[in-house]
Formats: structure tokens, C-alpha cells, sequence
């Protein structure tokens, strides 16, 4: 069969994406229209096959989570979703059926997060298929959440849990130091940690709870303990936590129950899409109210306090934990 | 020699060149502020290394062409670059003074044309240097230059010259068949063709002469017979021109005058970076002066008239030209 041109391929296969903005993919660029009051929040990541996927993924997961793990970007920022540019570098021995794949996977992740494709690039690549997304959201006028805006005394929530993505990973590499406790598992709670690994959800729902109370705010992406760290060196801030307070899966419990080292893992293996914010104590029960009527489950974690020191996490018996790695590295 | 972790490499090298809104390249995401009454323009390109350049190219010219590429899409849309992130891929043996050297040549560039880095993302390939640029513009409210706006009568300008970059790729890559008429140039020749090869020079001067007088305007980057046909095709049009018209550097004019097949890579081969627009007949005086203070060159290569059929362009005896490839495919 011939090989769709990259012409064909945009006109066929990604056009159908396009918002208004995104003229039909047959100008040079997108055009973005910004209401009075409005500031615009803007993200990039990019996705390497075989780095931060798999490349026999299901190509709908794929394109999901490349443009998923930009909105989480955009949620920590407490910025509504507008559009998004799609840069594709595609290996030799593409398929049509996988692209097109891609493509209703991004289609459906359009709709539900109500964000359309204003452009982009496809590019043939000698290496791994790579993908890099642009996302851009609003906020009102001098409402965007910064990560280094917390205040001493204000204290710090977790959206959803934390860890299951990075143990999700481990279940797909199953190496053999991990057997023991991946075996522990039932079949759901290895399926939903993988699934927690394929495909992250972006809390794009809190940004009115956010905008209303938080200080600061940071997608927790690249390890909690590491990302914690970051956001309150930013501030001169440091806290003092128990591990138990971070919110924990019941398959991770589970996982934790059959290895305890599965604790660094948990705390520093990245992958999470979750939130981290800071409340100032007086905002907390609205807070926890705002979150609650969008649906999306937030965890206190503790107080943070003025300070230089590095951020300590205790276990259950009050001891220090220390880590190898306190965030993953790209390098 | 320890490597710099990710976030060392982004402090160090890479959040010098961050303007405001990119708040110290510190924070999960841009911040962008537009002013009231202007609209924003936005393009993605990808690059990649034995793709779009040659990896041996000097770090300093890959990281100018990844951002002047952009710019040129900006510049067709009468675009004022704005800000860009940057999506870059590394292989695993990059070296710091290389990354040094590309993040200077960046620098550079974002002081020429008045335009900062807002954000990105840095990762670990298995594959070739890639990189993956968004650039933003803003223009008036109702002032982006459409690609298909031309309208029947109109007269199509150029900017600059065409063929020279594609001349100069097959001079570094020097094959056999083209030897005779690379041997033929002389050392400012070969040097010239070699460097449009290298830097494109994006007309971003051109974009008030656009605003003033244009009623579409593109980018010619795939080819000047391909990308003519696209704008023409867009609306309805068609055209008919002498190669004689088309705006050839002396270089361009030798290597024809050596290699009449010349003549094929020069209107097909790409990376020309100029502009091609559509005048209405009573702006021509006045688009041609706007230009001229601009000092960007512009030629007239002709009218174009309704009609679906495809663009034809004759030759110095008067007979039509055909291409094997109208345009340059990255497939």
C-alpha cells in the first residue's frame, strides 16, 4: 500500500482535531484568540518511546498520556485547558492503523478535556518515536498558582495517591528483585497500578479550588519526596512528615505490606500527576469543600515552617527515611 | 566529570535566556500576558539530527536554525515573536560544552530578534539530537496574513532568493552526479550556498509590509513549486510563470548556468525560508516600498487568475516544466 504523504496524513488523520484555532492544519500556524483579563499558561513535555513509554503501549494510550501529562501541568497551575500543538517525530515503519489509533485516542482525550489541536510538526525520525506536546491553558488576570508561592504555616495537600504509577512501572519491567511482591498482588490491584502507569489523570478539575485558596500549587511528576523538596526551597520553606500521611492506594498498601522497601519507590519514583499545593490554614475546610464538589480527592500532609534544611519524611516507627534518588532524573 | 543533572543544566545554561514570563524556568509552566486588541500566532517545528541538519553541524547554527525556522513561520504571518519553548532530546553522549555552545548561539538569536525562551522540556533519547520548538507571536486583532487569502488578480512577491538552501545540502552531501557544477562555483559561492543551508534568515522585518498590504502570505519551506501550488490551491486560483521570474542569488545562477538540472532542485528542493504573498495590483508600489525600508528584496513573479489547475511554470524557451516531486516530503 502507499504510504499517506505528510500532507495526507495532517489532512486525514489530524485535521479532524483541529478547534477553530487550529484552521483546518492548513496554514502556516494557529491562530489564538484571548479574552480581556485573560493570561495564558503554557507547557511542553516531551515523550520518548522506551524512555517514558513503552513503545508497544496501545498507540491511543500513547497519545493520552503525552497530552495528558501536559494538562497536569496546566491543573497545577489552576489554568482551564485551550488548545495544544503536537509535535511528532515517527520512526521508518510507521503504520497507518497505528496512527490513526493515536490519533482516536487524542480525539477522545479532546472531548473530555475539552481542549482542541491548534497545530504542530510530523517529522520522520531514525530513532524512537517522539513525541512533544506544547499545551496552553488560561487563567484570570494574576491567577495562576505559582510553585513558589507557599507561606509559613500554610499546609501542604496531595491530590489522589501517590506511587502507583512508579510501581505500576515495575510491575511492567518485573525484574527479579521485584517478583516476590508483584506476585503478592490480585489481578486488579496489578491492573490498576499499571493502568495508574499508562494513563495519568489530570486533576484539571481543582483549578477553581485552587485559584480561590492556594498559595502554590506544582504537578508532582518526577517523585514526591524530590518535588516536595523543590517547592518549598523555592519559598525558604522545610516540613517534617510521616510517611503515613501521604494517601496511599490500596494496591500500593498492598505492595508495601508484601515489600517494605517498596516505600522508596513510592516516594520517589515519579510518574504521579498529582498535586501538590499549599493552604493557608484559615482556607482549609473551604478547600477540602471546593475539591470535594469537583469530585477529586485531596490529602493533608503536614504544616510547613521557615527553614533552609532539607525536608524530612519519617516512617512509622519515627525514623528518618533517606533516598537514594529524592526525584527522578531524566539523566 | 560528574554530569549536570536536569535541573543544574536548566538552571545553568538554559534559564539565563528565560524572559518574564518563563519565571526563571523555575515553575511548571509560562506565564503570558497579551495586550488587549492582539491576537496570538503559534507554530511547532521539529528537527532532527541527519533529518533537518547535519548532527557535526555547529551547536550554535542547530539551535538557530531550530528557533529561525519558527521564526519564519511567525514572520509569514506578519507575526512579532513573542516568546518559544524548547523540546530537546538529548542523546545520552552530549557533552556540556556542546549544550554551551547551542545555548549560546540561542541566546544570540533570542537578542537579534527580540524574542525569549518561556519554557520546554529536556529528556534522554536513544535516538538522534531532536528538537521541537513553539514559537508565539502576537499581531493586531484580525491582522494574522491567511495562507489562503489570495484573491484573483493579485500579484505573488518573494522574498529574498530561492534554491540556495537546497543547493547547499547537496553540496555538503557532495554525491557524485553533482560534483561538476559544485566544481564549477568558486569558494564565496560554494561558502554562500553552503550558509543558507545552515542559517536560515527569516523575514520577520517583512511583517508591517504584510499587515499594510498582503492578502495571504506563507512560508516557502517545502519547496518553491509546492508550496506556490498549496497557496494557490487554498483559494481557487492558479498561475503561470517564467522560471526567469523566480529571485535567484548568483550562486544559484552559476551552479544553473553549470547544471541546467539545477533548475529542478532549486524549485523543489526546500528550506528556502522566504515568503511568497499575494498583493492586490494597487498595493504593489506601496508593498514594494514598506519592503524596501524593511530592507527585505521582493520580487514580482506574477498574477495569479481563478482556475483549479495546477500551477505551471515555464522555462527560458517557453516550455512547461514538470517536477518528479513538487515538494519536498518528509516521507
Amino acid at each position: 500500500l502507499p504510504r499517506l504523504s505528510e500532507d495526507e496524513l495532517i489532512a486525514t488523520i489530524f485535521a479532524p482535531l483541529a478547534g477553530p484555532g487550529g484552521l483546518r492544519l492548513e496554514d502556516d500556524a494557529a491562530l489564538l484568540k484571548v479574552a480581556v483579563g485573560e493570561e495564558l499558561v503554557l507547557t511542553k513535555d516531551m515523550l520518548v518511546a522506551g524512555v517514558h513509554f513503552f513503545a508497544d503501549d496501545p498507540p491511543d494510550a500513547i497519545a493520552r498520556k503525552a497530552l495528558r501529562v501536559n494538562l497536569s501541568d496546566l491543573a497545577a497551575k489552576a489554568a482551564e485547558p485551550r488548545g495544544f500543538l503536537l509535535g511528532l517525530g515517527l520512526p521508518g515503519d510507521w503504520q497507518e492503523d497505528w496512527l490513526k489509533a493515536f490519533a482516536a485516542g487524542l480525539g477522545e482525550d479532546c472531548k473530555s478535556f475539552a481542549i482542541s489541536l491548534l497545530g504542530g510538526d510530523t517529522v520522520r525520525t531514525p530513532g524512537p518515536l517522539t513525541l512533544s506536546i506544547t499545551a496552553i491553558g488560561a487563567v484570570p488576570e494574576g491567577k495562576m498558582i505559582p510553585r513558589g508561592g507557599a507561606k509559613a504555616g500554610d499546609h501542604l495537600f496531595v491530590t489522589g495517591t501517590i506511587g502507583d504509577a512508579a510501581l505500576g512501572l515495575k510491575l511492567r519491567r518485573n525484574a527479579e528483585g521485584d517478583q516476590a511482591w508483584i506476585g503478592s498482588l490480585d489481578e486488579t490491584q496489578a491492573a490498576y497500578l499499571r493502568d495508574r502507569y499508562l494513563l495519568p489523570q489530570p486533576r484539571v478539575g481543582l483549578r477553581q479550588a485552587l485559584r480561590a485558596y492556594a498559595h502554590a500549587a506544582m504537578d508532582i511528576s518526577d517523585g514526591f519526596a524530590g518535588d516536595l523538596a523543590k517547592m518549598l526551597r523555592l519559598a525558604g520553606l522545610t516540613i517534617e512528615i510521616g510517611a503515613g500521611q501521604v494517601p496511599l492506594s490500596e494496591a500500593a498498601r498492598a505492595a508495601l505490606a508484601a515489600e517494605p522497601q517498596c516505600l522508596s519507590t513510592i516516594l520517589t519514583g515519579g510518574d504521579d500527576y498529582e498535586i501538590l499545593c499549599a493552604i493557608p490554614p484559615e482556607e482549609k475546610a473551604g478547600f477540602a469543600a471546593s475539591a470535594a464538589a469537583a469530585g477529586i480527592k485531596v490529602q493533608e500532609i503536614g504544616m510547613c515552617t521557615p527553614g533552609r534544611e532539607p525536608v524530612r519524611i519519617r516512617d512509622a516507627k519515627g525514623e528518618l527515611l533517606s533516598f537514594e534518588a529524592g526525584s527522578y532524573q531524566h539523566f
